[in-house]
């Protein structure tokens, strides 16, 4: 392939895509094909000889667009969003054009600059504190991750070192999160060979002081040693806020990491009406949260800070030249571009009515469930809605059941205090209020299905 | 941003790479601006209103590309290659654009099924055993992951997690590399709190089987219990590979888990000639390597295999489902989609092509160096020429650090067997005789200097 097919190649890609997203709104959300049907399409080896790109972009449309779930149809209500948004993928279609990667982490490298860059715009853009500036005079800073887990693995490892530093080198370390956290917190535990004590939370769903308070004190008298905190901002199923104004004072009394996972919410707190979400974040350690879900840029994009960069050193840096990453994978791509881009083309006035219109919308479609007599509205968080039809289980979970079988809409079942609810989320950058009517009538519809049959 | 402004932006973003790769042959390869330029073109604080997009395209080429390491220039010799290719980056577009992401490895996922598909056209078309294949009778299977690096981790991470569950629960593992393999095995080492042995290698830089067999007799005279051997096909320094025909046997007695990594040489045994370079790779119970080093897919896309997905399994399912992936992070990016353009736009016979050519520039390169009596090749292997000038370390360094600082062409030092060599790898799929003969001629040229000197 030479120069000039590639720009016929791409701008062909670029303008697939531009008419998939415009049209997202006419496909079914969730695909209907039969299961086993990609294998029927292709064979069984790799081709012998090159071939002409116009069947690759004919393939896409004819046998992979059809089996996705189309996670920006403005009809996605399930999970969290995933980003994606115009700059966000011009930003991918650079960073892999120029295809420089990093191999370690020293600020004469541009890649590198830029990245602590942005990332200081970003925390300047949710009111983190001060300290986690790459920027700051004092050891804190920040870059970019692949995941949220990713953050939540390195957390769990750093403290790790840091307690077994401080102990005995038998000691039997212990870390804590709410029941509630997202069960890649457990992943990690798993791959750090840390126990996890997973407490209980109120009736919100929140992680409180005392639950913590009284857990730690219990394992200390058995024995153990208390060693990470991962508390959630945003959790994934009803997105509830653990308390870190009552958690931050404990971790310090009891030198545990405080690591705050802000997955979802983080985006929020570029709004000033949600800081009191987040009070108490100046006892966090590391902080989390990730740009490729409610923040416009396109993923892998997580982005995640530290107090102190010098406990991470420890972790990662194997010759104390302090130029690595404070990562997993040993090489980075030129991820700061997109993040870059979506900051410059929305500003900071643009992700902020990003963020209300799609609360709003939330809200919005709460008024409508909370207008008719056979539902009852359970949490509403953010863009997140929990509700459910009245009385006995098996009427919420026919009604996802059917509204799922005619792939309409997309909603997920949760179960939240003994109860089955509908998590409702708006997710698509695409999302209106005529489609959340959409919505509505399609769960109208089949609840009254649902009552009388 | 609209659909249309998209298009325009998206498109002018693909002409800006397509010169940006047409023209690289003439920047040179190492950046001159200052240390902490880009902090003096950048704001402190994020824009508050969005910006037009022209500004971002003028920035990239204003601020950016003069700071970067152009990595695919064809006079980039250092490290190894990092891939870039048409089909690759169109990949990466419409990957980017579809945004959708995979939470579980279930094959009715149409991007699941495709990464199923690919893997298995990668691992015939690398001539793996069978039983690595996702179609495969037995439980064996592949799937893409972030790094090799990360491989490594989780391969560690799983034959602790089987050793553990095979011996006493305090039993002290211990994991061996050679002292050739990469840091990051040492870097998975310490995140997975195991110990790993860097273990002397041959006169080639090869680990052989009675230096492994040695020093698991000793850990388990002094109570160790040997858990896990990486092995490398195509070391980092001089593109060594380890003797699997004499480790993997020592691996399967000792019940010790044989991960392979071949994250840049792995590449080659597309093509037949190099086979017996991977003989007795049938005893791996992992195998990784990085299409997105030498075979044409951007990164990141890792390629990495199992004998026996259900020790994976293990360790990342926590609900038993087996739908979980058998990696770090908990969402995955559809990366299979560059995977399968690249193939099909290269085939077989071009992906075999683009191998072959960078071999044979190596050894015209190799040619240029041994016609010259002012130097010494110490080592050739596949796109690596390790060479030095003859006499003192002193001489090869003054010529690394005079051609760095004239940033004509990139090349790398290395210490093999207590002498400084310099790394001189074809890197770029622009090289061409030409500027192989450009580079010896900017060696030749400084070497002269620095005699005289």
């Amino acid at each position: 392939m030479n120069s000039e097919e590639f720009r016929s190649f791409a701008k062909a890609a670029v303008d697939y895509i531009a008419d998939y997203l415009e049209n997202i709104r006419n496909k079914k959300v969730l695909s209907s094909v039969e299961p086993g049907y990609l294998h029927q399409h292709l064979p069984q080896e790799p081709p012998q000889e090159g071939e002409p790109w116009q069947s690759l972009l004919q393939d896409v449309d004819r046998i992979i667009v059809p089996g996705l779930t189309h996670w920006h149809s403005p009809h996605f209500h399930a999970y969290y969003p995933t980003a994606n948004s115009h700059p966000g993928i011009v930003g991918e279609i650079l960073l892999s054009g120029l295809a420089t990667i990093s191999t370690d982490w020293h600020p004469d490298n541009v890649c590198v600059a830029l990245e602590q860059k942005v990332l200081d715009w970003l925390a300047k853009l949710l009111h983190l504190p001060s300290h986690f500036l790459n920027t700051s005079p004092g050891p804190g800073g920040g870059l970019i991750q692949n995941a949220a887990s990713d953050s939540t693995l390195i957390a769990l490892l750093i403290s790790k070192t840091k307690k077994t530093s401080e102990t005995a080198p038998d000691a039997k370390l212990v870390a804590y999160t709410s029941e509630q956290s997202n069960s890649s917190v457990e992943k990690a535990g798993l791959l750090a060979s840390t126990t996890i004590r997973l407490l209980p939370t109120d009736e919100h769903g929140a992680l409180r002081g005392t639950t913590l308070l009284r857990a730690i004190r219990e394992d200390i008298a058995s024995g153990l040693t208390p060693c990470s905190v991962v508390a959630t901002l945003g959790t994934t199923g009803t997105c509830a806020f653990d308390d870190l104004e009552e958690i931050g004072p404990i971790c310090k009394d009891f030198g545990v990491w405080l690591h705050v996972d802000a997955a979802y919410a983080g985006a929020a707190f570029c709004c000033p009406e949600y800081l009191p979400l987040m009070k108490g974040v100046e006892f966090a350690d590391s902080f989390c949260f990730n740009p490729h879900k409610w923040m416009l840029v396109n993923s892998d994009c997580s982005a995640m800070w530290f107090k102190d960069v010098t406990h991470a050193e420890k972790v990662f840096d194997r010759e104390s030249s302090g130029t690595h990453f404070w990562q997993i994978p040993d090489v980075r791509r030129f991820r700061a571009l997109k993040l870059w881009f979506v900051l410059r083309v929305y500003g900071v006035e643009g992700i902020r009515k990003h963020i209300r219109k799609q609360v709003d919308l939330a809200k919005y479609f709460e008024g409508l469930v909370r207008g008719d007599c056979r539902f009852e509205v359970c949490r509403v968080s953010l863009g997140l809605v929990c509700f459910r039809v009245k009385g006995d289980d098996r009427r919420t979970q026919d009604l996802i059941d059917r509204v799922t079988q005619r792939k309409k809409i997309f909603v997920m079942p949760y179960y939240f205090r003994e109860k089955l609810v509908i998590r409702f989320v708006i997710c698509s950058r695409f999302t209106e209020e005529t489609d959340v009517l959409v919505a509505w009538e399609e769960i109208k519809s089949q609840v009254e299905h649902n009552l009388d049959g």
